[in-house]
């Protein structure tokens, strides 16, 4: 691969940003489920299949249709063709209304933040600035507008329903034994309803097993969920740091994890245009964003860390709660008495925000601030909907280190102020580790579980190895299927860039595919109703030899096709009834066939009253000859091969 | 990436083979523990390490050394510079005076099956046929050499010394705590001992719980063994097919499989120069072969499977222990009454041997001709010590078919040839699947533990989810990790074109790189004494700044680099205190490194009897004064950065 100047990336960030409208992918189109309740419109992909070949012959075949497969979609507006994208006017509104009619915010002059106001007065920043920003809303003195107040004062949002509908993905309407079925699962605890009904929706964030990160002023965001008894969902961060990337690669990046499934971004950026970068990507994105505030605050003490204050700090929470993230990554966990606990690690403390954190209440010999001024962080999420992130500064940064005193001190602190944001009705999720082995992964889950009252878990794989850098994406996909299936709720991504540098755009949709791989094999392995469907589709598919089926329902239609054609170029290798591993003169998936043919005949050999007796190694006369009929009449049924699969 | 013409692949391969000569890793050398017994000499892959800035200042820094890490080492000669490579000539016969000194084989004046001399006799051939062939060699009549035999009568052989020493590597001479703390594991009833010894290893082998696969024709491969209580394992499949690559290509294959850490390789081939290639293979593989050995017999009688007979199968397997094959992979377990029961899977019957053995069954409707004659094949492994891989040829090729009737009946049968094999003193391990979800993998394991008697599981990723198709190392690699850590003795790898086509040499890599990963990961939850060594080395040099430790220690040196200089591409960033996520500014490790001193700090305050006590949120004027003592002292302890770390 050859690396690209910083010049030549932007540029072809640029290229892709002016015409990322209709990404859609082969055989897809978006679809709309409608809400009964409000009426929500909720974009789903439908992807379109051909038709199985079920019998007749080669001049007369016979064929039926299947009908096409709803897989959840996180691409928004991106991948509908009707939509007008721009990314210079933003996404329109999906919410807008629903915030207007509830009438509990107001839209503000202008922005509160001190350093939002400096921002805008500052004419140099004019050729990076958004040049669409939308008011500000806040909510009207004395009101609480999160989704969880609502929840508890018994009222189903609009939001909920609308997640309510796309959770459940039409599956009602799946009428195919076929692809209908699918295994019990074991799911630890979890109790997932065959179907999400809007008022499941509001119950799970009454009573804080699930959040609605949905802040009054991101408005284009598509209402998701986050909890163990939704689907399981994926997590990916950009974001630019003080040795990389462009505002334009930014905005590419997170259109593009959208594309790839990213249920939420995160936006890490360390640079020095975190306000304006952060502005493209809430007005573009179609998910949540999540931000972790102390890397800005700490950009605006010149990395100082003992220069950090409550005030800068405030005045950072009020700016991005204004310019629409929807949550935040809050590090008040790590106290004062912990810090020490991570002295004798392998790997120390190697959160950025917990390091930042220890090394101010080390500087000052103070509590953490963002512990003692915890209700004041809660009073401002409750103004605008943010969620907490509860981060996790302190967990293990290697194998060695895993599960250790300070880690798990530090999350019994976390289920303590958990309790303290559900007091304000803010919703909260608990991040988690990081680096542990797979053994050790469980009590990581049972613990969250229990200290932080069912409060979604939200982990960084965990990686199950430390040895392999370049592969951590698969590293810790391997301990975030596992953490998924135990309960974990969001599954942060890892690159394969982890630990060696910034991810660029093939490394994010790397380990956003292999995160979609590791959520779904936990929504299987908990047996999430319908989730087997997809399986089952493109297995089928892969029996028929529907080639392009197959790669359609998968995760990456493009890489599967590319593969494919590597060994077999011709456009007929798409619909040869062979495939590409055994070659045209023997195929298993053939013989197959033959075998059903077969089985048929044993039923109606059966009505026949024609004995047939399996036999072991030596038959008697008598079987001899019951085996001579069969082995006959297989011989009869039939041509050999595309033979009809009843 | 660019599709290379069959010629383009061809001539690489061949320049590649011209070289492959001293494949070392960066600061890596090979070195070799003998074994006292038998004065047996054990290659093992060194990494050397920079010394560790312990403290000093920028003018006097002062430095400790890293002893050297020593991993498990696949490759064999082609990683000593100071061994002879000549893929035509082949490897140095490192087991042959062992074999001729037990005296309980002959050479034969040529090889034995019908249709090895017909190869032999074709001229037409010579282009492609490997040179040097040696003496077929073959027990005396009478005789058993199977290592299981030899164990069984209480002798230690020196492969079971080879292995012993090769198991342990060097561990015991690791004397750093850091590197050797470990955390306990889970192994669900291994019984791994804190040193491998070479009669636990005659006791395994003797018992049936691990397999030595070491064919007394293939005495260039270096003693490996399978099994629960031993290291992981991981097999490599290549060889080419009817529609795709060369010999050469298939020996490039094999050589880059020995480097990435294949443990074994099963050579597939099922094209016309079957024989041919797999001579080049043996001649030049330090690891055991496998085998599927009726996809050759398939090729002798036109790719109809019916019109198999005992008597072609019979002459495949001499010829094929007559080349030097290690293992068979055999499908004596579908038997006729079981293949019905495939009729309403999802996806049939997905193995190539399997369906073979199906389709004959049905054609003859007799019982599979491997299940009547398997004590005759028994007398074949016995006469050359080849294992069986019991294969597992009713395996479910979806998530749909998972775990059910036809599968287990299969396994169960396994069980018993395993005692008939065991009768033999031949040795045995145990193929498994394919695709099962995760929650279902554990029954599988141990089903086969209680029905195999304990004999060695040999598995097929499991994959766990099918709706990744360009991504099946890493469905598959989840499922792998799972399956070891429950007690899977040796996974077989599963490459990116799994479905699609067949793998490239990059292919083969990564497939590798992701089941090492799967291995590693699961000997880490096993607990495998000093399985967290190298994690522990690795995590070290990251937290100390040591990137090209990082590196070295990884399992890809060379992808970890090039990843870590995309971003930071000049030298100074190797040596760089500050990692590529966080920028020169900020590092959260150096933060660690002031926490060290600060801990260091308050053991030296309670000496002195100031009193410290850890604040809540509200702390007394009493502590107040202490923290203002503390802070103080911290701020004058030091210097920010490049702090030296105790």
């Amino acid at each position: 691969m050859t690396t690209l100047t910083r010049r030549e990336r932007r540029t072809q960030a640029q290229a892709f940003l002016a015409q990322c409208a209709n990404q859609s992918f082969p055989n897809s189109k978006k679809v709309y489920a409608v809400g009964l309740r409000h009426g929500v419109n909720v974009g789903m992909r439908e992807i379109s299949l051909a038709d199985s070949l079920i019998g007749g012959d080669n001049d007369n075949p016979q064929y039926q249709p299947n009908a096409p497969i709803r897989v959840y979609d996180t691409s928004g507006p991106y991948t509908d063709p009707n939509a007008n994208i721009d990314v210079h006017v933003g996404l329109p509104k999906l919410r807008a209304d629903w915030i207007k009619q509830r009438s509990d915010t107001e839209e503000l002059p202008t922005a509160t933040s001190g350093y939002s106001q400096q921002r805008l007065a500052d004419d140099g920043l004019d050729h990076l600035r958004f040049e669409n920003l939308p008011k500000v809303r806040r909510a009207k003195a004395g009101q609480n507008v999160t989704q969880m107040h609502y929840a508890r004062q018994g009222v189903i949002t609009p939001e909920m329903e609308y997640i309510a509908v796309r959770e459940n993905l039409k599956r009602q309407a799946v009428k195919d034994d076929i692809l209908n079925q699918q295994h019990a699962g074991q799911s630890f605890g979890a109790s997932i309803p065959p179907e999400i009904t809007p008022e499941f929706v509001r119950e799970e964030v009454a009573c804080g097993r699930a959040i609605i990160p949905a802040n009054i002023n991101h408005p284009e965001a598509e209402p998701m969920i986050i909890g163990r008894n939704f689907l399981i969902k994926v997590n990916a961060n950009i974001g630019n740091s003080a040795v990389s990337s462009s505002i334009e690669e930014e905005v590419e990046k997170l259109v593009w994890s959208t594309k790839w499934g990213a249920d939420t971004v995160m936006d890490l950026s360390t640079g020095r245009y975190i306000h304006e970068t952060r502005e493209w990507i809430i007005r573009n994105s179609p998910v949540p964003i999540g931000t972790v505030p102390i890397y800005q605050a700490l950009e605006k003490v010149n990395g100082v860390a003992e220069d950090l204050t409550w005030e800068v700090f405030r005045d950072t929470l009020i700016e991005q709660a204004e310019q629409g993230v929807d949550y935040f990554t809050i590090h008040a966990g790590v106290l004062l008495r912990y810090v020490p606990m991570t002295a004798k690690r392998v790997t120390g403390i190697v959160s950025r925000g917990g390091s930042i954190m220890a090394k101010w209440c080390l500087s000052h010999h103070q509590e953490n601030f963002l512990y003692t001024h915890f209700e004041d962080i809660c009073q401002i999420c409750k103004a605008y909907d943010v969620s907490f992130s509860l981060g996790d500064g302190l967990r293990p940064g290697s194998i060695a280190d895993a599960n250790d005193e300070a880690q798990f001190s530090e999350l019994k602190t976390l289920g303590e102020l958990t309790q303290i944001a559900w007091h304000h009705d803010v919703q909260v999720m608990i991040e988690g580790p990081g680096h542990v082995p797979m053994h050790m992964i469980k009590e990581n889950m049972e613990l969250q579980l229990e200290v932080c009252g069912e409060a979604p878990f939200y982990t960084l794989g965990p990686l199950t190895t430390d040895i392999a850098p370049g592969y951590d994406h698969i590293t810790s996909g391997i301990g975030a299927a596992n953490i998924g299936w135990y309960g974990c709720a969001m599954l942060c991504y890892v690159t394969p860039k982890e630990h060696l540098g910034l991810p660029n755009k093939e490394d994010v949709k790397e380990g956003l595919i292999t995160y979609k791989i590791a959520a779904h094999a936990g929504d299987l392995a908990k047996g999430h109703p319908g989730a087997q469907i997809r399986d089952n589709a493109l297995s089928k598919a892969r029996f028929e030899f529907r080639w392009m089926d197959q790669f359609n329902l998968g995760l990456d239609p493009d890489r599967a096709r590319e593969y494919h054609d590597e060994t077999l170029p011709k456009e007929s290798g798409k619909v040869a009834h062979f495939c590409s591993m055994c070659g045209p003169k023997f195929c298993s998936m053939k013989i197959t066939q033959e075998v059903r043919e077969y089985a048929k005949g044993l039923e109606t050999a059966n009505e026949e009253s024609i004995e047939i007796k399996m036999i072991d190694t030596s038959p008697s006369a008598e079987q001899q000859q019951g085996m001579q009929q069969m082995s006959e009449k297989f011989k009869a049924s039939g041509s050999e091969l595309y033979h009809a699969i009843k």
